[in-house]
C-alpha cells in the first residue's frame, strides 16, 4: 500500500481546519558576511513563537541532493511523490500560464525563434523578445480550428508560449519540432505511435500557418514546438484526505498546479495582504488552505539576500492575522530552497514547522535551519508533511486494530 | 532483497542475549501544568543510566502521523512490515483472546445484537451486555460441529465473541452477516470464490442454530459475524534472526501475536514481579526475551497521567533485576504513543534505547521523549529495532565481501 492509499483508507472528514503556508525557496545558505541564512537573519518573533510551541524539523522535497522544480516542490508537499507524479512540460507551461487544461486537451511549449532565408534556425530564442512581444504575436497565432481541433495559444514569457490543442481523438505521442541546435531546419512533427496520427497533422498544419503568418516579422518569424503532453490524472486531494482544501496564490503557476490535485481556486490579489483577506473571507467554507507567498524565492533567484530576509520579516509581521484564524493545524514551510548566494533553488533541506495542540513539544525555539535540525520531527521527506498535518488535525483513524 | 530477506541472509546463531521490553503504548504527550510527558515527569533513575551508557533515538511504528493498532505496534517492532504483514478481524480478535489459531482453521469477530419480531437488528451491540453474559451465552453456542466442522466460540468482551471454524477444506473468502446498520435483517453468508461455498454453508448453518438457541434472550438474541479470516503464515523470527524467541506477557493479545512469529510462549502469572521472575527462571533455555508491560498503555487510554507515571516508576524500580541477568544487548521502547492526553493510541514517535557494551555513546543521559530525539540512533523505523538489537548482539555477519 502506498502513502496516499494509505492517506486515502484511513482519512475521515471532520470539522477541523490546516493551513499549509508555503514560503516559495525559503530554505537558504549563510551569506559571505555574519555566517547566517536569510532566515536566520530575519527577526521573526511570530514564526519563532509558532515554533516554540509546536514542533520543527527538516524537509527532503524529492530527496538529499535533489534539486526540484517548482511542480516538485509543491506536490511533494501536497503528499503526491514527484518521481512518480511528473508533468509533461507542455502541460506544466499550461499550469504555470493558469490555462485550465481539460482531460484529452494536448499541451506544447513554444519557443518563438529566427529562421533565415533558407529555414534554418539562427536563435532559438528569437533573441529573447520583450513580452508585450510575445503577448501581440500569440494574438496572431490564437483561435485556429484545424481538423475540428481548436488551438489555443498564450503568452508564458519573452520568446516562451504555450499552444493548446482541444478536440477529439488527440494523443501527445508526437515528437518535437525543435532541433534543438542552430543551423538546422525546424523538424517536422511525427507521431511516435498509431493512435498520435492525427495530433501530429494537426501540428504540422499549424507549423505550416505559423510560418506563413510570422513571416514578415523580425527576428520572430517563426516557431519551436517541444515537450507535447497531457494534463496529468492525479488523485484529488479532497479524495484522498477527505478534505475539501482551496489555494490562495498570486502566481498562476501555484494555482495551477493547486488545481491538478483537485483543489478550488480562491481570487487571491496582488499581494500578501490580499492573500491575507482572501483566507479570512473564505475560511469558513474550507479545511484545507494552502497559502502561496512567491517573494522569497523571487528574492532568491535574484540573488538578492536582504530582499529574501525582508520578504520574512514582512510575512511575519502578518501572522498574526493567520494565526487569530485558529486553524487547528498550520504548516509553515518551503517548496524548496533558494540561496540567494546560489541564485536559484537548491538540493538543501527545507526547515519545516508544525503548530497544534497536539504536537510534542521540542527544545527549538526559533524557526531557522540550524534550529530545526535538531527539532522533534527530525529530517524527513516533505511526502509526509500531510500525514503529519492530517494526524495533528486529527483526521486519520488507526491502522490495524 | 527486504528486510528480512536480508536478515535472514546475514543472521548467525550465537549465545549472546537479547531482551527486548516493550512498555505498551509508553510515548506521551505533556500533561497541561508541566509541559512534560509522562516519561519526562517520572523519576527513572535506571532507565536514565541505560541511556546514558547506551543509545537512544525516536522510532515511527508505521510511518509519521500514522496511529498504530496494538498489532501493527509489536509485528513493527519485530521487525514485519506492518504494512505488509496484515492481520484478518477475525484473526485478531482469535489472537487476542489468546485462541491458538492453528493453519486452515478460519475465524469470524462475533457481536451478539438485538433484533426484533420482524429480524430487524436494533442494536448490533445487545447494550453492550456484560462480560459474564457474553462468557454464558457463548458456553451456549460453542462446541457444534456442523458440515465435520468443529466450532469453537469464545467471549471476548461485553458483545463481543469470535467464533472459529475447524475442518477440512475451509477458506475466508466470504461476506459478512453484519448489515453494519439498524432495521435490517442480518445477511446469509455468501462465497466470495468458489473454494468458499463449504465455509458459507457452515456459518448460515450455525447461524440458523444460533437464532434458535438465543431466541427466548434478551436483549442478545441474535448473532452477528464478520471479518472471516485464517491465521496468517508469517515467516518465524526463529527461521529470520536464527534466534530462539520467547514472550513473557501478562495479555493474551501480546501472547497470541508472539505466536503469529513463532514465538514460545511463557506462562507469565499476572504482575510485573511474575513477569521478571518468569524471566529469569527461563533465562538459560533462549536467546531472545519479548518483554510486555501493558500498564502503561492502560493507564494512557484511560487518561489516567499520574498512573502511567507510576507504572513507569514501579518498572523502572524493577529493572536492576531485569539488567542483573546481563544480556548482551536490551531494549526499551514501546509499540506506539498512548498520550494520556489523548485517551488513545496517537502517531507521535516512540522513544527507544538500545544499551550493550557496542554502543557508540550518544550525548543523551536521560530516557524521555525530548531527550531521545536528539539521540544517537536518531529517527527510524521501528522496522530496524531488530536489526539494530542483533547488531549489537553480534548475530550477524558482513554484507558482501
Amino acid at each position: 500500500m502506498d502513502s496516499l492509499e494509505l492517506m486515502k483508507s484511513l482519512a475521515q472528514p471532520s470539522p477541523s481546519k490546516i493551513i499549509l503556508l508555503v514560503l516559495d525557496g525559503l530554505g537558504g545558505l549563510p551569506g559571505p558576511d555574519t555566517g547566517k541564512t536569510e532566515l536566520e537573519t530575519a527577526d521573526t518573533p511570530n514564526l519563532n513563537r509558532l515554533a516554540e510551541k509546536g514542533t520543527t524539523g527538516l524537509i527532503d522535497i524529492v530527496s538529499p541532493g535533489i534539486t526540484p522544480g517548482s511542480a516538485a516542490g509543491h506536490l511533494s508537499l501536497f503528499g503526491y511523490s514527484p518521481l512518480r507524479f511528473t508533468i509533461g512540460r507542455g502541460a506544466l507551461e499550461a499550469v504555470g500560464v493558469d490555462f485550465d487544461l481539460e482531460p484529452g486537451d494536448v499541451a506544447a511549449r513554444g519557443n518563438f525563434c529566427t529562421t533565415d532565408k533558407d529555414g534554418l534556425v539562427t536563435d532559438r530564442r528569437a533573441g529573447r523578445i520583450p513580452n508585450e512581444k510575445c503577448t501581440e504575436l500569440c494574438r496572431l497565432l490564437d483561435g485556429m480550428t484545424i481538423e475540428n481541433t481548436r488551438l489555443f495559444v498564450r503568452p508564458v514569457r519573452e520568446h516562451r508560449f504555450i499552444v493548446v490543442f482541444r478536440g477529439e481523438g488527440l494523443n501527445p505521442g508526437v515528437s518535437d519540432s525543435d532541433p534543438q541546435q542552430l543551423g538546422a531546419t525546424p523538424k517536422a512533427v511525427t507521431a511516435l505511435q498509431p493512435e498520435a496520427t492525427k495530433t501530429a497533422s494537426i501540428a504540422n498544419k499549424f507549423l505550416a500557418q505559423a510560418k506563413s503568418i510570422l513571416t514578415e516579422q523580425h527576428p520572430a518569424n517563426m516557431i519551436l514546438l517541444r515537450g507535447f503532453s497531457e494534463r496529468p490524472g492525479f488523485p484529488a486531494m479532497g479524495e484522498i484526505y477527505r478534505l475539501k482544501p482551496v489555494a490562495i496564490a498570486v502566481y498562476p503557476m501555484y494555482r495551477g498546479l493547486a488545481r491538478l490535485v483537485g483543489m478550488e481556486i480562491l481570487n487571491s490579489g496582488t499581494s500578501l495582504e490580499d492573500e491575507m483577506r482572501t483566507l479570512k473571507e473564505n475560511y469558513s467554507a474550507y479545511d484545507f488552505f494552502f497559502l502561496h507567498v512567491k517573494g522569497t524565492d523571487s528574492a532568491g533567484e535574484d540573488g538578492d539576500f536582504e530582499r529574501k530576509v525582508r520578504v520574512i520579516e514582512e510575512l511575519d509581521r502578518a501572522l498574526p492575522g493567520l494565526i487569530d484564524t485558529g486553524p487547528d493545524v498550520m504548516i509553515v514551510t518551503g517548496d524548496h530552497s533558494t540561496p540567494a548566494v546560489l541564485k536559484g533553488h537548491s538540493w538543501h533541506p527545507v526547515p519545516v514547522l508544525l503548530n497544534s495542540r497536539w504536537c510534542r513539544p521540542d527544545r527549538v525555539s526559533e524557526f531557522a535551519e540550524s534550529a530545526c535540525a535538531s527539532g522533534g520531527l527530525g529530517r524527513f521527506p516533505a511526502t509526509q508533511v500531510m500525514p503529519l498535518a492530517m494526524a495533528h488535525a486529527l483526521k486519520l483513524t488507526k491502522f490495524g486494530a
